[in-house]
């Protein structure tokens, strides 16, 4: 099965296109897990407990998600222990019946890009294959061959990627909203062509597009530009973006997206009284609930 | 002092712009690595031993050479056993005087971002300062917010930033070329205007540029475009690039300029009857006697 099939049935499955980034900050890390705070414990304790964290995070939302989305910055600050916890947490999603978006936004030219597709959708011989993503965030500015082995990652192994089309952040629009046609215009026409001969039986390509949530009106218009392109749209909660802007974004159906929250979902605001998997729990069903209200999904 | 006070204090002394990419192409790896090889070895020991290559390569070339640049893809195809041979090789090279540039072309949202930067350049209170880098490249698809923490790690730990420019592969013009003014000189002009005020009394900035060797007329009109800015030149050897190529790259003085071999001087074609040790080294007195050569340097 493509990814694009698999991940069609998660959601399906799941009943909500909620996706859980796991943006491990150490300091919004709850206290119990103590060697995280802890000033004399060993990087690799505390990369363990920040695992121990994540991975308890995954045992409370994982029968409401089809997917989560480690963010590879929170694992590097801890270096190779934090790597290791990478190795760690993947696998254990994928345990859990979770599929895996490495939140990565790689991007080199073709025999640099080809390492990156080997260290994190098809690996070596000697790698634990629970410990490979579903799918991976492509950065698109080096063009055609820089996507290319990536490509041929995603037919090798029935993976999936997700290409930076339109970005988040405040500063997104400094680049990517200039030209005619726009640079975003541009390589969301590109991700259409990469996504052609990636199409599953399900209708959709594995060749994803990470669009801003908090760009509701360029939402519509990139959806229609490419309408067989599943898209990832962060900014939903901690970023602004609320379950309105992304109505947009969504296929008959409600298919073909994900909607992603990490800190809303990781780090809610709440009573210290209240045990923090209750605040976590709550916060994914508020967020599941707000999505569905939309009757979009 | 600044990276650049230091990185232009470097050249002068080892009198060459030649800067030596770690790629470390597995089935390049000579053989007497011979765990690299082994299907056998563990995971941990194949990177082990190809960490032993990279340092021996760091003895060979680190009287010759002012700065290395280790590619972040080909340890991460190791999981997190290859990253930490990334830290060891960085530990070594920089203790054997050289200053390294990572090549890991991050590139995210702002409090990514800033963790990226942590990673790499700043560190926490655990992480050995011998395993951080002086400088990393950086993608710059998501604007001015993307690039903030990294100036405020450049300016926190001496340390520099070059910023993807115009790439040297042949993809790199489906995007970046397009525009008016093209999507190059958009990314050179906020260049020039990060930098502006990490500028070291050498006159040059710590916030460099990644300019493809292969494009030399493009290399002349971006040396205008950015004055102060150290550029980064990758493309030369392998990837086609020759010296008379980055001659436009050049300050007067043979200033402000790295021109980067990866394959060329790692894996150099040689007589099997002559040492890698040898055929290593001679591949870097030629590109070094190639640049200057051009009377540019």
């Amino acid at each position: 099965m493509t990814f694009s099939d698999r991940l069609d049935q998660a959601i399906a499955q799941k009943g909500s296109p909620a996706l859980v980034g796991l943006d491990p900050f150490l300091d919004r890390i709850p206290t119990e897990f103590a060697a995280v705070h802890d000033p004399g414990a060993s990087r690799a304790e505390q990369a363990a407990s920040m695992g121990d964290f994540l991975c308890a995070v995954i045992d409370v939302i994982s029968d409401r998600v089809a997917a989560v989305k480690p963010q590879s910055a929170f694992f590097e600050v801890l270096g190779h222990d934090g790597v290791a916890q990478w190795e760690r947490v993947v696998g254990h999603a994928r345990d859990a019946g979770l599929l895996v978006i490495g939140d990565v936004k790689r991007g080199d030219i073709g025999s640099t890009a080809a390492a990156y597709a080997t260290a994190f959708l098809t690996g070596t011989p000697k790698t634990d294959p629970r410990t490979l993503c579903d799918a991976v965030t492509v950065n698109p500015l080096l063009g055609h061959d820089s996507i290319t082995p990536f490509l041929e990652a995603c037919r090798e192994s029935d993976t999936g990627i997700y290409i930076l089309v339109r970005t988040s952040n405040p500063g997104g629009e400094q680049f990517q909203t200039k030209g005619n046609p726009t640079l975003t215009n541009q390589i969301a026409d590109a991700v259409v062509a990469w996504g052609e001969e990636l199409i599953g039986s399900c209708g959709l390509s594995s060749v994803g597009a990470v669009v801003g949530a908090t760009h509701p009106t360029e939402l519509k218009a990139l959806r229609e530009r490419m309408p067989r392109t599943p898209l990832l749209l962060p900014g939903y909660g901690a970023q602004g973006a609320g379950a309105e802007d992304v109505v947009a974004g969504f296929l008959p159906g409600g298919r073909g997206v994900l909607v992603n929250s990490s800190r809303g979902i990781l780090y809610p605001a709440r009573d210290p009284k209240t045990p923090w998997r209750d605040a976590t729990s709550q916060a994914l069903d508020q967020m599941r609930a707000d999505l569905a209200a939309t009757g979009a999904c």
